[in-house]
C-alpha cells in the first residue's frame, strides 16, 4: 500500500488478473468502465446476442449505458429483470431466467452479464453456469460489496428456505468490470455494508489495508474516487491470490468466510430482511473476534480495533437477541461449511492474520449467549 | 476386440480409468459389483452419511443390496425416491431432492449415489453438482444405456418444457459401478434401447464393435454375461477416450451426439412419452445416415447395414409423421448444439467413421420430410 494518497479519478483503469489456467480472467477497475462493456466483451466473445440480468433499481440507472456500449460493439441485447432483494435469490427466479433465455433464443455462445450487486451476480452466475451446461458469464458489479468480493472468484448461488447459498456452482466469470463511478449512486447503507467486506480483507490478510481504512475512513465515506479505486483493486488482488491457491474452497479459501458463519445464521434467522449481507458480516466479524479472544487466540486490542472501526463506519456489532439458543445452533449446523458436525470457524490472531478452528455449533452458540 | 468369445460371468470385474487429472475416476464393470458399493465408496470417501437416489422400480429391486453393502462398510444410508420416467427429470424434482438432502443433514462431504438409469443419473448428478456447490457423486447405473453411455463423462442435466437437458452442469462422478447382473431384470424394451447406444459407438468410432454386435446379436439379446461385460467395457473405453480429449464438449466430444439432434427433437415433439431415449436415438441414427448418404458423405451399404442392424434389434428407424414441418424446425433450433442458427450435425462416412457438418435446422427438417 505505497501508492500515492490521491490517485486521480480519471486514471486509466487498473486491471487485476485472476490466474486460473484456462479459466483465467481480468478484473477491470476504474471510473467509467461501464461504457467499455461492449469493446471489453467483444474482445472475448464474438458479437451476437448478449443477455443482461439486472434489477429494477440498477436497471433504471445503468441498463441504458451498458446496452448502448454493447450495441455499439455489435451486440443485440436482451434483458432479464429480477426484483430487488436477497429474498428473490431463489429457484423460482432462476426458473424465470431460464424461460427468458429460451425465449431470447440464447445459445451456448451467448454471454450472460450480471449488472447489479451480489444478489444479481450470484443468481445470474448460477443461471449462466447451468443453462445449456454453461454459457459465458460476465460480472458488472454495481455495489462496493460486489466489486470487492462477490463478483470475483466464481462462487454462484441461490438460497433455499433452510439457508443461504445452499445451492450453487463454482463457475468463473470470463470478465469482471468494476466501475467506481457507479458507487456514487449507491445508498449509504449499501456502501457501508460493502465496507464491512473491505475491513474483512484487512483483518484476515492485510494489516496495511486495515490501517489505511482506519486512517482514511472519512475520505472513504466521502467516496474519494482515487482512494476507492485503490481499495477495490487491493481487495481484488487479495481475493485473486486466495482463489488462485484454492479455487473450490477445499481448504485455504475458507479464510474468506471470516465473520460469515454467524452472519449466515443471523441472516437465516431474520429471514434475510433485517440486515444487509455486509451488516450481518460486521456482526459476525465482531463476534468471531470476541470468540477468538475468549479462546486466547488474540489480544484485547485486536478486538477493540476491529469493533471500533466497524462502529465508526456505522456498522452493527451486536448479535441480535433473537439469534440465540437452539435456533442459532440449528442455523449454524445447516451451514455449508459443516463437516462431521463441526464448523471450520475462522478466528483472528492479530489484525492481518487469521486461522481455522474446528468448533461444534453449540460451542459457537454458547459464545453468542455470553 | 481380441478377447475370447466367452468370458465367464464370474470373472473379476474389469476397470476402465477415465483420465481427467484431479477429476480422474474408475468405472468398475462386472457381475455383482452392486454388492461392492460399500467398500468401493469407502476407498474414496470417509464413511458417514450416504444418500442413495433411486426410483420405485429400481429401488424395490436393488436398494436393499446397495444399502446392506454401504452399511457393512460403515455408512449410514438415507434415500431419495424420484418417480419413474423422463417426465420427472425436471426442476420440481430437483427441488424435492434438495429438500430431502437438507432434512438428512447432508454435508459437503456426503456422497450422493445415483442408483438407476439415465434419468436418475442425470438428475442426481445435477443435484450433486449444485447442492452446497458440489458434493461427491457416484453412478450406479442399472440400465444398459446408462452403463455404456450416460453414467460416464460427467454430463448431468434436467429438462425444461422447451427441451431436453437444457439445464445442467459438467460434473464428473468420483466412481461408476456397472453391474452386468442387474441387466437381467431390465425390461426387454429398455435393454434394446440401450443397445441403440452400443450400436452408436460402433458406427461413429469402432467398426469392430459394430461387426461384433452384427455377428453376436442373438447372444447379446439372450444377455450372455461375458459378452455384455466385454461390450459395456469397450463402450466405456471409447467414451473415456472421447471425454479425456474434450471434457466439456468444446469440439470433438460432440461426435457422441450422433443421432441425437433428431432424437431430442422427436422426444420433445412427442413429449418424452412415446419413445425411450435409445429408441429416439435409433430413429435419429437411421435419419442421420440417410442424410449423410443424401449429401454424398457415405455409400448406400453403410445406411443399409445400420438400418438392418437396428431393425434386427427391434428398434424403430422411421421418423414419426408428427415430427415434421415448422414444429420440427423449431425443436431442432432449440437444441443446445445450435450456434449461429446452425447445428453441428454428426454425419457418418463409413461404419466406424464420422464427421461434423454445419447444417441449418430447415435443411435437416427438409431431409426428414424427404
Amino acid at each position: 500500500m505505497t501508492e500515492p494518497r490521491s490517485t486521480p479519478a480519471s486514471a486509466d483503469p487498473a486491471t487485476v488478473q485472476v490466474g486460473l489456467g484456462d479459466r483465467a480472467y481480468s478484473i477491470v477497475i476504474g471510473t467509467g468502465v461501464l461504457d467499455e462493456t461492449g469493446p471489453q466483451l467483444a474482445a472475448i466473445v464474438r458479437p451476437g446476442l448478449a443477455v443482461v440480468v439486472s434489477n429494477p433499481t440498477v436497471g433504471r440507472l445503468y441498463r441504458a449505458r451498458v446496452t448502448a456500449s454493447l450495441e455499439a460493439a455489435g451486440f443485440r441485447v436482451a434483458g432479464i429483470e429480477i426484483p430487488d432483494g436477497e429474498e428473490h435469490k431463489n429457484l423460482a427466479w432462476v426458473a424465470f431466467a431460464y424461460e427468458r433465455l429460451i425465449e431470447a433464443h440464447a445459445e451456448r455462445s451467448t454471454p450472460v452479464l450480471a449488472l447489479g450487486g451480489g444478489v444479481i451476480g450470484d443468481l445470474a452466475g448460477f443461471v449462466a453456469a447451468t443453462y445449456l451446461r454453461g454459457v459465458p458469464f460476465v460480472q458488472v458489479p454495481t455495489t462496493l460489496l460486489a466489486q470487492v468480493d462477490s463478483s470475483v472468484g466464481g462462487k454462484t448461488g441461490v438460497n433455499l428456505p433452510a439457508g443461504k447459498n445452499l445451492i450453487g456452482a463454482f463457475y468463473q466469470p470470463r470478465l469482471v468490470l468494476g466501475d467506481i463511478g457507479v458507487l456514487q449512486s449507491l445508498p449509504r447503507r449499501q456502501f457501508l455494508a460493502g465496507l464491512a467486506e473491505v475491513i474483512k480483507y484487512g483483518v484476515i490478510l492485510d494489516a496495511e489495508l486495515f490501517a489505511l481504512v482506519e486512517a482514511e475512513l472519512d475520505r472513504i465515506l466521502q467516496q474519494d474516487a482515487g482512494l476507492l479505486r485503490r481499495i477495490v483493486r487491493r481487495c481484488c488482488e487479495l481475493k485473486a491470490a486466495v482463489v488462485e491457491r484454492d479455487e473450490r474452497e477445499s481448504d485455504h479459501r475458507a479464510i474468506l468466510n471470516f465473520g460469515h458463519t454467524l452472519a449466515h445464521a443471523v441472516e437465516t434467522l431474520t429471514e434475510y430482511k433485517r440486515f444487509l449481507h455486509g451488516e450481518a458480516v460486521a456482526i459476525g466479524m465482531a463476534f468471531a473476534a470476541r470468540l477468538s479472544r475468549a479462546r486466547g487466540l488474540c489480544d484485547e486490542t485486536t478486538v477493540e480495533r476491529l469493533v471500533a472501526l466497524l462502529t465508526r463506519a456505522g456498522l452493527p456489532v451486536a448479535v441480535p437477541p433473537d439469534a440465540a439458543g437452539p435456533a442459532l445452533v440449528l442455523a449454524i449446523e445447516t451451514d455449508k461449511k459443516v463437516a462431521g458436525g463441526k464448523v471450520k470457524f475462522v478466528c483472528v490472531e492479530a489484525i492481518g492474520r487469521s486461522r481455522f478452528e474446528l468448533l461444534a455449533a453449540d460451542v459457537i452458540a454458547a459464545q453468542a449467549a455470553a
